[in-house]
């Protein structure tokens, strides 16, 4: 079957090869195969039939089971753990996953002392303080309530820490540089529900959310939040929360830095102002080059990571590549991320994948035909309300190099022209 | 606090206690309690404090892990097994999850001779028959072509028929019943492109795709389908597709019944027609009352089912519940979803939780009243091509007791006076 060409897919959009973005939203395979002969990385299979048959069709496989498990060739695909005790981080391996959805085995861990081994059936939620009527949950009792649904990210306030607040850029992953951040579908019972029940006092402008955990883990949350769109999670990915990700259940502060949505929640204390725990004032501030501390941060500001190719996934030398990668903001939907192949020097704008939605990962995808050289590549996020994902030296020039948090510059790799790709500073 | 009535929140809009779906629409704390006291299922709290510490808060937890798991106290959530083999199916448990995503390991399974255990290393893709260039692709190869997401339902078309097909009602869970359906987000490369590389033949109106697995399990589809929205999906829910689902790639056809969609796909050839495989003609057609068989009826009808209340998951006397259920079509996006609390006599519309996608499984919740009498609650989905769920009664009358595949007749719950519910035919 003849392939014509067709000039306008060949059209690059910004230098050194990202091609038009049209590229990728067109599906009609008329489209694709235009002036891209080297997409074609599968060989030619002459005169092949069906006759060889692998050793796993001579003989049935195996049964079904009850909660089922990965193949046995996946097992690389781990959360990488910064030590293996309680206390400390696990982040997801997003270089080695697609789509916007993170497996709950892979969601990413913070703990302040551990995950604790709770019986629903002896945890209760209390709602308590400056409430007309003091209330007490057990889960079979908020099991009751209505829910909502919602698929939404979770961002971890110190990820990409190491991404760009050392002074030299650290030679590993895409997961190990910004695997704080995960995205699931929640479903709980919305908190204002349970703050009317209990029936708020006016004078109540915050809560103080605690976590059953050891380190009883406490943060202040204004009570605007709290009657806006915080939940009561449940549910994480359809099934029951794992016990890393607060089971039985947990607060969940859509956009929110990470650790106030508190797991293993225990308590929700309606207060007049703040309770300044020790989560909120010995961590969780940003230290500012003056030596004042910006605190209260709350919403994760707008960001993005090329996930493909990224360090550990090099390329196969020149030809046609998908760059793949995923943008997200705190305070709502992604409304464009452009990519750059020359440093910054020009930018294209990527296809973003449908669902786009409010607090969401969102992927985005661009094609790139690599010539072999030299390449820096580089994602920006710009949200709906026309914030721009920074520079490094803009964040660093605002803020110093030890504000700890909230971390979200512009992420460069680089591609030698052996096709490896690295972490640097650009 | 003083609650204040609202009289707009009574309002039932249909029969036997069923509430408007904008109780559940609104998030406004300020709506709920109105008039609704007997939502209140916690304790109150008198004189409660923080200080009565439970044994996980006195001691470290757990710490982190590469590949996390549920708690101990989930175990009783399994998929159900006809037979432990590997040929036959198992079923998604419904009534214990929320939302529309469905966690791999719950994923429901159909197996013709087990789950192979492929080396993805080995694997092959083979695309021959009337193409101009015959090729043959390694699981490396494929993951450098563009890759979509899509969070879509797949269903097996013999879903449901133990719960409409058999003379008497079964006395099960919905899971049992209705479990044949599970929703993820996939993620792979249109095949589109694949079989314009490969360069297919005017001539050439189907294709057959086979599998790796024992039985060969091999469906003919049309070419337009394969051509239209068909995906060789390497990716579920953000991770590697599971053994049990297809691993290392599986065909990804959305809509269509679910066994269409071969797992561990090794070939796919392009044919002038169907090629009347074992697996279209011994199975997969729907026997008629006049002996007759339908053949070939690829998409999955449009469809609901209750999955809170529902056998197993009983009242606990009378008062406010929230009915949540799960509505799809396998021709486009659900519409509108109607629920009786009065066996059909009269039908309110729920509420369905965004976000609403094309061929996805989409939550529906609606509140009720339940003033402790008995009664029988259904729910009926419209899609967006104005197609109505039929009841029972019209399926059998239209095509009689033995056509077991695409059953999707309205599914009654009786709930009695002893707060329990029971799968009825009505």
């Amino acid at each position: 079957m003849p392939i014509s060409k067709s000039k306008e897919l060949e059209e690059t959009v910004a230098g050194n090869g990202l091609l038009h973005r049209r590229f990728f939203l067109a599906q009609g395979a008329a489209l694709l195969g235009a002036g891209c002969a080297n997409l074609l990385v599968a060989r030619p299979a002459h005169g092949q039939t069906a006759q060889n048959l692998s050793p796993w069709m001579r003989a049935p496989g195996a049964g079904m089971s009850g909660y089922g498990s990965r193949s046995r060739f996946e097992g690389q695909v781990q959360r990488t753990l910064n030590r293996p005790t309680g206390t400390g981080a696990s982040r997801t391996p997003l270089e080695h996953l697609e789509g916007i959805i993170t497996p709950n085995a892979l969601h990413f861990e913070r703990h302040h002392s551990g995950i604790p081994d709770i019986d629903p059936g002896a945890h209760r939620l209390l709602i308590h303080g400056l409430v007309g009527r003091p209330l007490i949950f057990d889960m079979d009792a908020l099991s009751r309530y209505p829910m909502v649904s919602r698929i939404q990210f979770i961002e971890c306030s110190g990820n990409s820490r190491v991404a760009g607040l050392i002074p030299e850029p650290l030679a590993t992953s895409c997961g190990e540089l910004h695997g704080l951040v995960s995205c699931s579908e929640w479903t709980g019972v919305p908190l204002s529900i349970l703050l009317d029940e209990a029936g708020v006092d006016p004078d109540a402008q915050w809560i103080l959310a605690e976590g059953a955990d050891a380190a009883a883990m406490s943060r202040s949350i204004p009570m605007k939040k709290a009657m806006d769109d915080a939940i009561i999670a449940l549910y994480q990915n359809g099934e029951r929360l794992r016990p890393d990700n607060g089971y039985p259940v947990r607060l969940f502060l859509p956009g929110y830095e990470g650790n106030m949505s508190v797991k293993w929640l225990r308590r929700i204390k309606a207060t007049t102002g703040p309770s300044m725990t020790k989560d909120e004032t010995s961590k969780y501030t940003e230290l500012l080059a003056d030596g004042t501390s910006l605190m209260f941060t709350f919403p994760m500001e707008v960001k993005s990571v090329i996930t493909s190719p990224s360090p550990g996934l090099d390329l196969q030398g020149p030809g046609l590549y998908e760059i793949s990668g995923l943008a997200w903001s705190g305070v709502g939907r992604i409304s464009k991320v452009e990519v750059s192949a020359d440093g910054g020097a020009t930018w294209g704008e990527a296809a973003l994948s449908e669902p786009v939605l409010d607090k969401a990962l969102t992927r985005f995808r661009m094609a790139w035909q690599w010539n072999g050289g030299p390449a820096v590549i580089k994602s920006r996020a710009i949200d709906e309300t026309g914030a721009i994902q920074p520079t490094r030296d803009a964040l660093i020039e605002n803020k110093g190099m030890n504000f700890a948090y909230h971390y979200n510059g512009i992420q460069a790799w680089s591609i030698g022209a052996d096709s490896q790709v690295a972490n640097i500073y650009a």
